[in-house]
């Protein structure tokens, strides 16, 4: 065939997108695909090698003949049902292509949360197997520059930085592979890691939340956006303070006390890192980033900057920008060479932990205007839509982690997650995580056993004990009021499991902390409970928790229950979405300069509208109209 | 007066650059200036709070009254010959605006080479001054945010990066500092310095070149230019090896002896610079750039890169773009969060020291043709002009440097730098480095004398002496021939000074490996010797040399003499350039890619162009035809 450019053209057709071309014949399949808007794979340039560019035409006569690349790396089976190499099979008539999905270039897709967002997969670490030509004296260019001339002929990357300690290595590096490695690239620039052979499908993730109670990492796969294992300790800052102002008190009076919380945080970190990498059984060497939330003040003393600043007004942080620091600088378990990313923070008691709960909630683009919280040992509030988001923090303390709570114990096996009190004989049912003999009451229970008080007038109002009530259960030790929800024969601990009279009033002291910053935030943006669209409740124990004994003890707004959702640990989450998503990562940002930051404590509301909310449900009843108690 | 806009103009001339608006009355002189094009200082956003801003106006009432502020920063006797802070007077009436040159915002010029090259000063790294305001609850804006805000209304600086350790401390040294401090950038974006108060006068940079035998340094001023003081030492690493083959097969052939040559060239490098900071009064702390020229061993042993591929064919280095380090990795004692710029190479025997010469040297900016050599241990050559160079590099061994000739010695007190023959009597006229008595001969003396005794028969064209010579100068030691220059008596050392066969050898095959490639890169470009319009001539040993002695030994193509220039230590000075200029090194980057390589051991033409030249001048006569001796 002879025919010259222009003579005649052919019209090719990609399936199942139905790009369409028509030209001269005599191109490859793969340069009309690229001239069609169909993105076929490849990793060698187009070179017959790589395999990647598989695509499947019925015509066969349509096409030019198979060529020796193309018998070694398809099987005589697969060359029967139609398989070609697009790099190599040229095209001389008519022809129907079709990309089978895996030699497709597109972004996968995953879903994120349990609420339906899903998010393109496009990380900053990414892999790159290239080949390069031996150096000869024709051809003596030097090896950084081979190096990333191949990254650049095979994938369009002009990456131009590599790390100092692996440039040393590099001439021996590559000699030793036969001039076959796979590259790690940071943010497609950055060179972190080379490795001999064809290791592209092994590069992993880590996502992190530093709480102040805790340390949860999701260690994930970065081809996939799958998280492949968890791990989850307490934090081990906690025997140095059990809130953030003990342990900035503790750096403030300690002599190398910010080196030890920093150095604590990063073991419980490691720690985590290594369950969930035996869970997965994943080389940490081939995890390149982590990306960590977390309240500022675990931001801070993860990167070891003074915090002291934050503590006292005007409660200004260092830094609220994001940040990149080397992992072998803070001593994180990953690969040395690999990136912690902190997301950015919006002010000094609205944290990455919050940035990452607004990311992960879809809050920052929803129409309706929704109030998120994220209730922990502080609670971060968000209310607000696309338009507009307002932020503030609350001091709510650990009592809803089971702390401060006589009897209160994590979400662990044998705690009491469910609690419901009999109207008239006060005869307490309860589930226990496990289904075991009870060890005590996490979170929800809590809420449940006061609600359920308040509800048969076990407690009045102001969250007092109705003495003249007729039940052993309601008993006095050491003068204090208590009641006794399982008794010793019943518990895993042959001891009595109780709530007290001060433990109700811790719950007070949180609940109030709670809805009065819900009730500013609202107010502050003029809003009603009828203009909240959803209430978002995300946390460790929000799954357990009883929507209607949350509203009834006045925790959150009375809204109708199935407006209230619970939506997980959005921290963790959103983190997650920022280790895999580039774009995720960059409305992080966005969102840490956009949502505006509410001092509660400087709010001349604040004062009236926490001692209204001491009562239960409150003082305003017609603020819960739908749960009031007769009192 | 309450003219409307657009009612009236004003005509405002800045002297002396005579730029001039014509605009509405009431605008600032700062402003007029800026519309103007006349660029006014200010660091303080035209608050009247920096006081740098000053303007002479003669016409007082032609601008609004003298302001507090102005009262504040100027003199009575200054306000009084007519000075005023730009920001502060606004124009009423037609007026005539003097800006001083300290007012003026233009970058100072210098002339950085022995011929008349001068440079623009715009550093990498500059220091600014901020003030900033005190946080508070109503302004509770981060630490860095405030910081970078700050850099950008004062001088509209973008800059977003900081050092993890300096982020630590950021929130102390802020407080500390009552939120006045110097910020020190490098590269207009990475914030690598905070110092309390105003320093901005404090900013130091180091050009350093590593030679084989020898480095030296230049402590430069980066707000003028100036080198304050120059360190020299002879290359630590010499002890493990003179040349740089040795140096690799140290390093292949010793455990750690990559590490042990690295630490070497960096205690060289602390060492000389200690010495000009000690020459100059200058705190090492205050410097905080080190740019470096060296070949292309020199500079990967002093990153601690692999070498041993440079050194066998296809003799290719691991890099050749330019490379930022930081101090600390490397240990050189300047600011430990200051930068370590290594200069770009061009190929693995032409390296960053002949960027740096093709850069100072301005051979490539030349209409003409010329011909450059820097000669030392190893002689980079380039010939060509703007449109295009070609280089090559030789091994010319250290005999120029007075290293394996009997009596050579470096060029200091008591060495022989100038000599000449009677040429009947054979009597030997000489001038030694600081006149003295002699105690050694440096290279250029050697050049002498081995052109007088081809000048005066005393040496045939193959070197040989001539045995029928009637003297007792020339004489037989162990059965070798020499030539006594200096007597016992004369001699600082109490032993003759003489030049033996061996030297003369030695010289040979020094001459020839740079006079061929010389020819070879010429032959290669198309060129004749008429073609060049000048050689110029790099390396220490340069300005004791004798041009006309130089051709006759062949050791330079046959030039009339007044072409021949002596352009000294190209290396350091390029490496200055780079230093204390962003556009020299960007032309650095372009020329390390542009100029093109010959591996001369690969030429066809290398072998018998060595072998002639290594007669006296050549056997070529023709090619001498101005210095040919009757043989």
């Amino acid at each position: 065939m002879n025919s010259h450019k222009g003579d005649r053209l052919v019209r090719i057709v990609f399936e199942p997108d139905g790009n369409t071309l028509q030209t001269s014949p005599g191109i490859s399949v793969f340069d009309a695909a690229y001239l069609a808007g169909t993105k076929i794979r490849f990793e060698c340039g187009g070179n017959g090698k790589c395999g990647k560019c598989r695509v499947i035409v019925k015509d066969q006569d349509h096409l030019t003949e198979t060529t020796t690349h193309e018998k070694k790396l398809l099987t005589p089976s697969e060359i029967e049902r139609g398989f070609r190499l697009a790099c190599q099979a040229l095209i001389k008539e008519d022809v129907v292509v079709f990309v089978p999905p895996e030699s497709r270039v597109e972004r996968r897709k995953i879903q994120v949360t349990g609420f339906e967002r899903s998010l393109e997969i496009d990380p900053m670490v990414k892999k790159f197997y290239v080949v390069m030509q031996k150096p000869t004296l024709s051809d003596f260019k030097p090896d950084f520059e081979r190096l990333i001339d191949a990254l650049n002929d095979a994938y369009g990357l002009r990456c131009w930085e590599i790390d100092h300690e692996l440039l040393k290595k590099l001439p021996y590096l590559l000699r030793n592979a036969g001039w076959e490695v796979t590259v790690t690239l940071w943010n497609d620039e950055k060179i972190i890691r080379i490795e001999p052979g064809d290791t592209s499908e092994k590069v992993y993730g880590l996502s992190v939340d530093v709480g102040t109670s805790k340390i949860v990492v999701y260690l994930v796969d970065l081809k996939t956006g799958e998280t492949l294992g968890v791990g989850s300790v307490e934090n081990p800052q906690t025997m140095y303070g059990e809130d953030i102002l003990t342990r900035i008190s503790y750096v403030i009076t300690e002599e190398n006390g910010l080196k030890r919380l920093q150095s604590r945080a990063v073991r419980g970190i490691n720690e985590a890192l290594n369950n969930a990498c035996k869970e997965a059984s994943v080389d940490t060497m081939n995890i390149f980033e982590a990306t960590v939330a977390g309240n500022t003040v675990m931001h801070h003393l993860l990167l070891a900057i003074e915090p002291r600043y934050i503590s006292s007004s005007p409660f200004t942080p260092a830094i609220k920008s994001p940040i990149n620091v080397e992992a072998n600088k803070l001593n994180i378990g990953i690969n040395p060479s690999g990136i912690i990313h902190l997301l950015p923070i919006i002010a000094g008691f609205v944290g990455a932990d919050a940035v990452a709960d607004a990311l992960s909630s879809g809050i920052f683009e929803s129409k309706e205007i929704l109030l998120l919280l994220d209730i922990g040992t502080n609670t971060e509030i968000f209310v607000g839509n696309a338009d507009d988001l307002l932020s503030c923090s609350c001091a709510s303390g650990p009592a809803f982690e089971g702390s401060q709570i006589k009897h209160g114990i994590k979400a662990v096996n044998g705690a009491i997650e469910r609690i419901s009190l009999n109207p008239t004989s006060y005869k307490v049912e309860y589930e226990t995580i496990g289904d075991v003999k009870p060890r005590g009451l996490c979170g929800s229970a809590v809420i449940d056993v006061i609600a359920e008080m308040r509800r048969y007038e076990i407690i009045n109002s102001r969250g007092m004990f109705n003495q003249t009530l007729k039940t052993p259960r309601l008993k006095k030790t050491n003068g204090r009021s208590e009641f006794v929800l399982v008794a010793k024969d019943d518990s895993a601990t042959g001891q009595e499991i109780v709530l007290t009279q001060k433990d109700i009033n811790e719950i007070q002291l949180a609940k109030a902390a709670i809805y009065s910053g819900c009730s500013i935030l609202m107010k502050r943006k003029g809003l009603n409970d009828e203009d909240l669209s959803q209430i978002l409740i995300a946390g460790a124990f929000g799954r357990y928790l009883d929507p209607e004994n949350a509203k009834l003890i006045g925790l959150v707004p009375d809204l109708p229950t199935e407006k209230i959702k619970f939506v997980g640990n959005t921290a963790i989450t959103g983190s997650k979405m920022a280790l895999i998503s580039k774009a995720a990562r960059k409305q992080a940002e966005k969102l840490s300069k956009s949502i505006r930051y509410l001092e509660l404590s400087a709010d001349p509301l604040f004062r009236s509208e926490f001692t209204s909310a001491l009562l239960i449900p409150h003082k305003d009843l017609s603020r819960f109209s739908s749960v009031s108690v007769e009192s």
